[in-house]
């Protein structure tokens, strides 16, 4: 078998076989296969596709190009649940202890990310004290005794994933469904969970910019995830306009610890009581409509905020900082941004909005990039809200004074006010089962 | 500007400026863009396609790679001819006498090739004695005393072409028309010739099969042509059956000879004819027709038989291989390979006949490899020629006894023998100019 065959097939449009496809993903993992192959392989499926089947292939070939993970000791049904990915997405910091206070296990095993901010195991480390590297064995300790632990990747799960990404990031072919299903679903599955639901995300601040790709790709991802022997379901998700109204490491745990609360934004905690009903529903809780009830009794109780307590104080994180948000450490000043106009704010450019937290210092550009987790920004006014010139609409926070006017400007550059009041659109569009 | 935004262009199918094809062929050349961005690159272009203007960009940009050269120490209007290659095309040996003979200057620099047989260079030297790597003083020397001279590449020219061709062929992006354009007229504009004109080969032997795409190629490259101020035009010709009978280093030399004695092939003496009266018809000797009737008295006049001769004695070859092939040296063991069946040669995969001459030991696999000049081919019946079972149809030659059973099987897989006779197809099937 000759890479050069592969590549020259996918051009002219056929389908690979899946050990063509374990060839490529092998070969390319152990370096056999050089970059500019693979590369010129990533453009041509960009351009011709891959079938349901060839795409199921290159996701378990993902999936087995290194470690898969093992949770049999691990009691009871365990649920997951993972985001496409969108600016101001915490729902992981409240979905796992509101899931695990009503029974159901969240062993999380979790990202550090490119990106507009880090990943949940960067924010969770905002926490001070909070360990997110953990052995195995206090990790399913953990999960045993408190029903939810939250840990970064320590053994090298999918590592052709981490080649590949790496190389569509830099070729152009990050867009491009077959490669996105098989990047997520192909870690996801090397995890060992029961029921996983996915939040595909949808709008200008995720990959996928309309409804309709959006669709196709969930409904490719829940079928994989079923073919693996999953218990798999996806809810189609607004990501339009940030999720909340904060954006950063520490900003976006006090958010998540105030939801936890009961005080947190609309759109943030509805998303959450679905996204843990849905995780429930699959672990066989009931129906969603009867697994919502108890998430929300979970939620309004306290419980779910207990759990989370837990959780930090298990993983050697200081608990405090859910009742006095001062001991998260200092917080750079904040410098408000204004409205230029009156009007209405019809519409937000969200993955710019990603951008500029980036530029005050919440995100990384490299994996050598340190991350400032008290860098980020707090929206006072969101997509819908009407606002008079000279109104302050954001806080930015960083302690690189200088970046601000740039920040400022990036800012008021991805917000689009009009005397029109948009119409309001829904938060999830649809459920793929 | 970035090359990862040059790849999302193309991706789009959008036109790149000259700007970014400049930024990319220098970048790659100098190794600043790594392999597997020139790789992603030429996929999109695959996809995407270049416009004439891109096209003529890219070519300009792979000609200023590296060095140009200057004849103007060489008297009188220079022309030249190039081929895209086919298999047993030794044209440049009988066009390039025949036109000098004609008082019309013929400078070649051209090149070892990878493929079926080696490049003109390699055939050239076949003749004991010839130099092909000469310096540009002497280069020049006989350009003016004997009217022609074909040496070896020695300076670095259209280094790009040479990085991103050895990409493509590992990257299943040969087949595209604009690289396909961009690479021949690049390295054939570096050179300092007045007018040229381009061997379109069509068929199973040649990289454009169909008579539509070799107009297409041939129409785009003599625009650049022209408009980088050569006269420029192109033939379409055959390349469904190899030209003449001879395959091999020098087999086809001989061949030449035996041409220039006026005793070659007829489809080789025709197109040779048609080549240099078109050379001279681009160096303003006349008509067309006026120009055919000159070069048919430079070939029965034996003029550029002695013109050949000159120009063998002045490259330090022995000329006395023109009057004993003996002289050549010692000729392996011919092997015959005999008609499977009765009826006509209805058609043959030229390209695997190529394939064939090169498992004999005709051409190189790899630029290291070494070409044995006595190893190939010859056809002793063609396309259209009727056959009884047991015929001789071919002499195979080497000194690698033990691959001839695997190289009569490739020949023979490559013949096809049908009750029915072919039609007859013409040798040109248009002029482009």
């Amino acid at each position: 078998m000759r890479m050069y065959d592969i590549i020259q097939k996918k051009k002219d449009g056929l389908a690979l076989t899946e050990e063509e496809i374990r060839f490529f993903t092998e070969g390319y993992t152990k370096g056999d296969i050089p970059d500019y192959q693979a590369a010129a392989l990533c453009m041509a499926i960009y351009f011709k596709g891959m079938s349901p089947d060839e795409t199921a292939a290159l996701t378990f070939a993902i999936r087995d190009s290194g470690d898969r993970l093992d949770f049999s000791d691990i009691k009871g049904i365990r649920a997951d649940k993972h985001s496409t990915g969108g600016v101001g997405d915490k729902t992981s910091l409240i979905v796992a202890p509101l899931v695990a206070s009503c029974g159901v296990t969240v062993a999380k095993i979790t990202g550090r990310a490119l990106g507009h901010t880090g990943g949940t195991v960067d924010k969770l480390e905002s926490i001070p004290g909070m360990r997110t590297s953990l052995s195995e064995q206090e990790f399913v300790e953990i999960a045993n005794k408190v029903g939810v632990c939250m840990i970064g990747q320590s053994r090298e799960i999918a590592p052709a994933d981490k080649k590949l990404y790496a190389l569509r990031d830099v070729t152009a072919t990050v867009d491009c469904i077959p490669l996105i299903v098989s990047s997520i679903m192909g870690k996801k599955l090397a995890a060992d969970d029961d029921c996983i639901v996915l939040d595909v995300k949808t709008g200008s601040g995720s990959f996928m910019k309309t409804l309709e790709e959006s669709r196709t790709l969930a409904r490719i991802m829940v079928d994989i995830g079923n073919k693996a022997g999953k218990k798999t379901m996806a809810l189609i998700t607004d990501m339009d306009v940030p999720l909340g109204f904060a954006i950063g490491n520490a900003l976006e745990v006090m958010e998540s610890i105030r939801t936890l609360k009961g005080e947190g934004p609309e759109d943030l905690t509805q998303l959450c009581i679905i996204l843990a009903s849905s995780m429930l529903h699959l672990a066989d809780r009931g129906t969603i409509e009867e697994c919502v009830e108890l998430v929300k009794d979970a939620l309004y109780s306290g419980r779910a905020l207990e759990k989370f307590r837990e959780m930090i104080s298990a993983q050697g994180g200081n608990p405090k900082v859910i009742d006095h948000f001062s001991d998260f450490g200092a917080v750079p000043e904040k410098h408000i941004v204004r409205a230029p106009r009156s009007g209405y704010i019809y519409s937000v450019n969200t993955a710019q909005i990603g951008e500029t937290s980036l530029l005050l210092g919440a995100g990384r550009n490299t994996v050598e990039d340190s991350i400032d987790p008290m860098a980020g920004i707090i929206l006072l006014k969101k997509t819908g809200d009407q606002v008079t010139a000279g109104d302050p609409i954001a806080e930015l926070y960083t302690w690189k004074k200088n970046i601000l006017p740039r920040a400022e400007e990036m800012f008021l550059a991805s917000t689009f006010i009009s005397d029109i009041q948009p119409e309001a659109k829904p938060l999830v569009f649809d459920i793929i089962k």
